[in-house]
């Protein structure tokens, strides 16, 4: 990666953000308030790291206006109504900086299927694959050993990193990053029974990924068994998840990692669900549905909110005896309705 | 894909359902109740959905013979004894007629090392690895990137889809289904302890896979550290699941997504496992037994049944309640039985 | 494979295990009690297999020094003080018989980008890509498709098999192993709410690897935000482990398959984690710290421990009404409270 050279004025600019103190403080780096030296950027977004804020060496931070008095008797510090933002922005504009940028062509170790279109401005990675009329639009990129299969497309700007596999006739929108290993495409899990053995149900739908969505490493998206999987704009997905046949996620969700959507499920736009949820099938979540991590969703919720459903950890001779009594609830139950039977 | 055109007489004599009206009726499409149109063959197998078949502007769709006034006034209709599996058995007709044919042959770009024997018949995909004394069998095909490593083997009619990793002396059956990702071989997860290290113990068995297995993406069955870890005939496995080493699945079991398998555990055949069901190590569970999504079984099921374990989830506020006093259940418990004591 | 034939005597000096019986018993297999054979090696490390020893045909078992008097009769047998750790280090020797050696150089199909460093020790296998500026030390070994992208690094004797992705700077230090389809280094989830949309926060820090560390098939360890995600030396993670960014693992701390760690969560040394425990983010977890299987870990557990947390399995029926139940607790509770005001 390339180096940064910049100032506090520079990124207060850049930032839309005001800028409290000294405009020439140098910053080569950004960073944690904890790990910080002088020539390090860092921010303040959640109060729980307030008092980090007094002990670091951060030559300059970005706070809340409301935090104006903390700061003052910094090097420099900037001022910004949403800090986290401003540094999410922040980030952007730093890792354009460092990076290398990517260069159009194909590689020469790459295969490209006779019929399929490739952007003059797209990158082919290392031994990547493209099938038979896909289609790779301006801008995208496909890392090292991806696989595009034959029919699908890679909107503008989309970038499919290492090994990424996209199946037949799946689609992805503009402006998407997939991560590596990432499997959209492979079948649905269907399967008619008949005499003790499971038919196959081939799947004949595909997946449409719309634009703006993050796909996390190792994730699988299954194509639909008639019509297509669909994620909408901005979903972004954390590695590990797996989305089933037929599910719907509506724009703007996000999953965090080992999450699991059985196959029909429909879930609406703005939800997050915590990391090891799990959505049975043919469900339906409203919009603004947040589901903590781990819980098992097994009926729609109709509902916006947050819901949970987690047995709390414990010691493991505690948990022991809970547990146990656990599997006699219903008869302690009874034997509280007795008591009450009998108590005048 | 190709396109299919074909008419509702000719379905019911593949199928071997009775049609009912019009046998002339088009069918381009197979489809949804939900979304189908004129030219589209839609289904009927659940009773959740009967109101669908009124509103339903499919041509034809295929339903029990108990439903045969339901469908009388509709252009045609077919009936079958389990509309389900009719349905599943036009999925793989309709699916051979639109997927192009697989080729046979070696592609320039793959990797075959001395000494590997390929059938003249099986297909070796593009940039795909065969190692040393690997046996390809006819009719199988492996997709872009596929790694079969030395003295593997890949039965007849079985394909591999992309990426695959099929490890050193693993075997995999007739017909079988690998997708993407999936990774079948790797060591099982075997280590003792010494002094606050662990020594790891090398795995020395292999993975034994029979005909008509299917393996979901990016799913991993680990081998044995001494015999094999078997898949028995007809199991299905969804993505994203963990088989551990030395474990044995009976015949035509079937687990969904997300599911993991601990160490030499034994399941037995006709099982079925939700999603992100765990079962630990060194348990049995007899055949036919079913398995909620989400449940961790923690000793041997010897009965056939259902079994379920899952923290019934709630808006967040009552959960937290509900949770809370869980963690003094068994102190609840004592004292209901105190009360019952002190009253007569 | 290879093939061994050693005996009895020379294994008992291999081991520093004191011989009983007839030394020259030849060994040409390790195995199982439960299937061995008169040239079989076994051993017996858990009582609960004891019976096992009576019955077993094996030629020669590894026992306790307690057990001499069980193993009397036998053609053969190996006293040492821990069987279990006798055991894993005659796997490691075995494997180094039967297993062919690992050729250096670089394989014609792979594809090395210029300022790659790749020790003339070094195996960089078949179509494995190594980005600009990587570093492979000697002894190390590139398997089939694996992707060590620009500036990444390789320690001495470390092992990359089939497909695993070692990210952009990210490192692994000396004698590691990771297995097929691994990620190291995808981007950790990471995203600042704006107008209901999700704007990305570049993730600028890398991860780094100590030494003697195992990563299991298809596992992601996320890059950090700013800082590098860590494993330190001799951890061992198991297939399909999520660990997010920002993650610290202590050392030789071990985590079996399916487990999450949310981000900026601090894991001690010496912490077993079991199947599909589940870590959420920015906890801490002290050193010696064992989490059951299936265990959501949702606050800092400072005291070392067993901790455990999941809802007992049952018949389906009864598990019902339990949680039924369960969801009234809080209630139940208020309820005995009412009834004990009420009793004398």
């Amino acid at each position: 990666m390339g180096e940064v050279i910049t100032d506090a004025r520079a990124l207060s600019e850049l930032l839309q953000a005001e800028l409290l103190g000294d405009g020439s403080t140098p910053i080569l780096r950004l960073g944690t308030l904890e790990h910080a030296d002088a020539q390090t950027l860092s921010f303040l977004a959640n109060p729980k790291y307030r008092a980090q804020l007094d002990t670091s060496a951060a030559g300059c931070v970005i706070v809340a206006p409301a935090w104006r008095d903390a700061v003052v008797g910094r090097r420099a510090a900037l001022l910004h109504s949403d800090p986290y933002l401003a540094f999410a922005r922040l980030t952007q504009w730093w890792a354009q900086q460092v990076r290398p940028p990517r260069l159009p062509g194909i590689h020469p170790s790459a295969v490209v299927e006779p019929g399929a279109v490739v952007h003059a401005t797209a990158q082919v990675g290392p031994m990547a694959y493209v099938g038979a009329h896909a289609r790779i639009d301006a801008h995208a990129s496909l890392g090292p050993h991806v696989v595009v299969e034959a029919g699908a497309q890679v909107g503008e700007g989309t970038q499919l990193r290492a090994r990424v596999v996209l199946g037949e006739a799946c689609r992805i929108g503009r402006q998407g990053l997939v991560h590596a290993g990432a499997v959209i495409g492979a079948d649905g899990f269907g399967f008619a029974p008949e005499a003790g053995r499971w038919t196959k149900i081939e799947q004949l739908g595909a997946v449409r990924i719309d634009d703006h969505v993050e796909i996390g490493a190792n994730t699988c998206v299954d194509r639909g068994a008639l019509e297509d999987t669909v994620l909408e704009e901005g979903v972004k997905l954390d590695n590990l998840i797996q989305i089933g046949h037929n599910v719907k996620v509506g724009a703007h969700t996000a999953m965090a990692g080992c999450v699991g959507i059985a196959g029909s499920a429909r879930i609406g736009r703005h939800c997050t669900l915590g990391g090891g949820a799990i959505i049975l099938g043919h469900l339906e979540l409203a919009d603004h549905v947040h589901i903590s991590a781990a819980t098992v969703v097994s009926r729609s919720i109709l509902k916006p909110g947050q819901y949970s459903g987690v047995f709390p950890f414990d010691d493991n001779a505690s948990w022991e005896k809970n547990a146990a009594t656990l599997r006699q609830l219903h008869a302690l139950r009874d034997r509280i309705r007795a008591l009450e039977k009998r108590v005048p």
